[in-house]
């Protein structure tokens, strides 16, 4: 299963008893205190994917951002709480030993897996018309991030601002994304696409405030059928908070295949400072 | 704290230790297969706000409902596993005592609690326009359905289809809503009406087919003081779908005031059939 592709090598995890595992942060998806949040996301699904007595595919995942992993090893526990008849309940911890010696909690997840039966569907937000990425140009590097540089993205309207100068007028942003080097897409790297908006409350405010995720949640409305489908296609993504009240706001999220499907659903809690 | 209202007495859990309770399903919040799931979140989040080592105000709230409570005793256990400077992070799971002895695990949970500090804030999701509560008729009971009850519900838009024809054309519902008796609003009453919003798929579709809330998530966005200005006054409720594919469907809801302050803004994932 892993490749030399970035993306496979950040989720090395390595199994020292059934839903124990032990993986390492990566350089290449390095944030500017911590690992991008996407791929600790990613490592979360990964422990439960990797289970032995894993049931289905993902259908939703809660990633709760406790604390900053510091540069180096850590843990990795996932563990089937309950397993129904078509759904698997999965309680995900990831910890790392600290300065004393001691273990410390710096993330908290929970996540539902379910084997999925065809039945009536139906697409209920249809994905925005927008240019086709081949037009667009990528955003370039951000110094300190070097994550960013794992992805091609091109936005289509709610770039970074050029200029902080706290005229803002609203917190949307439409954008084409794709790994960098490609790479056909999976449950995992679409946990990971999820996170990839900058704070709303930087392009609602135009200022580049102190921000960082607490909490988020994915809902995966896609099987491995339609991701197969997507292949390392473009994702378009949309982000808009609804609510900046007293150090925190939300961010909802949509993510479509170039085909106009919707894959996944994306919600967040972000800290904000001032 | 605990007064006679039927909503409280739902919610009364006796601590066995701390973060230990014991707690009693109540006939007033019955759904038709276990309790309401609103009811569930409550406890769940009653559980940490009794805690001793309890930080701040709620923030976040992850509700994973792995299998129908039964009639009878449950226990909560409810665990601060991180503490920072102004979030703590928190593990919660209810069990049940099963037909053979053994203790299964009925829901998981995650919560974020935090100390909020006054911000620059904005409102960016204007409550829609829509006739006052005043004006409209409350719905009445549904056979079967005991909580529904516990509610003043007045729909504006998206009520429970009249005609189960198969012509939905919309997953929308606007709704205003409240406890009955009236009750002023905390925040494990807004949990609870965060999930008061029968199934999208039933809506959409104008059939009422088997469906239930897999997990659901809230974000608080008001402080204790804007609970205490909004009183026992209506929310304006606003639910809707973004995709129903192969067994399950999303759900987004935004909880408003009467003031038109954006209190609460929730996701649900949920199960359906056919």
């Amino acid at each position: 299963m892993t490749t030399h592709h970035p993306f496979d090598q950040a989720l090395v995890l390595d199994s020292t008893a059934p839903g124990h595992y032990r993986g390492q942060t990566h350089p290449a998806y390095w944030n500017m205190v911590g690992p991008f949040g996407g791929i600790t996301a990613a490592t979360v699904l990964r422990s439960i994917l990797l289970h032995p007595d894993l049931l289905g595919e993902p259908l939703s995942l809660t990633v709760n951002y406790a604390g900053a992993l510091s540069t180096g090893p850590f843990t990795v526990q996932a563990t089937p709480v309950r397993t129904n008849r078509s759904t698997q309940h999965w309680s995900v911890t990831i910890l790392q030993t600290d300065a004393q010696g001691g273990e410390v909690v710096t993330t908290t997840a929970t996540a539902v897996t379910a084997a999925r039966r065809e039945t009536w569907s139906m697409a209920d937000t249809p994905m925005p018309a927008v240019p086709r990425p081949d037009t667009l140009e990528s955003v370039g590097s951000v110094s300190g991030v070097e994550w960013f540089n794992r992805y091609d993205i091109r936005p289509v309207t709610g770039a970074i601002p050029r200029q902080w100068n706290g005229q803002g007028d609203s917190s949307l942003t439409q954008l084409w994304m794709r790994d960098t080097p490609q790479r056909p897409l999976d449950f995992c790297s679409l946990a990971a696409l999820a996170d990839v908006f900058f704070p709303r409350v930087w392009l609602r405010r135009a200022l580049p405030v102190p921000a960082g995720t607490v909490s988020i949640t994915v809902y995966f409305h896609a099987g491995s059928g339609q991701l197969q489908e997507t292949g390392a296609g473009f994702l378009l993504g949309q982000a808009r908070a609804q609510e900046f009240r007293n150090g925190f706001f939300d961010q909802a999220v949509q993510l479509w295949n170039e085909a106009g499907s919707l894959l996944a659903t994306s919600h967040q809690i972000v800290y904000y400072k001032e």
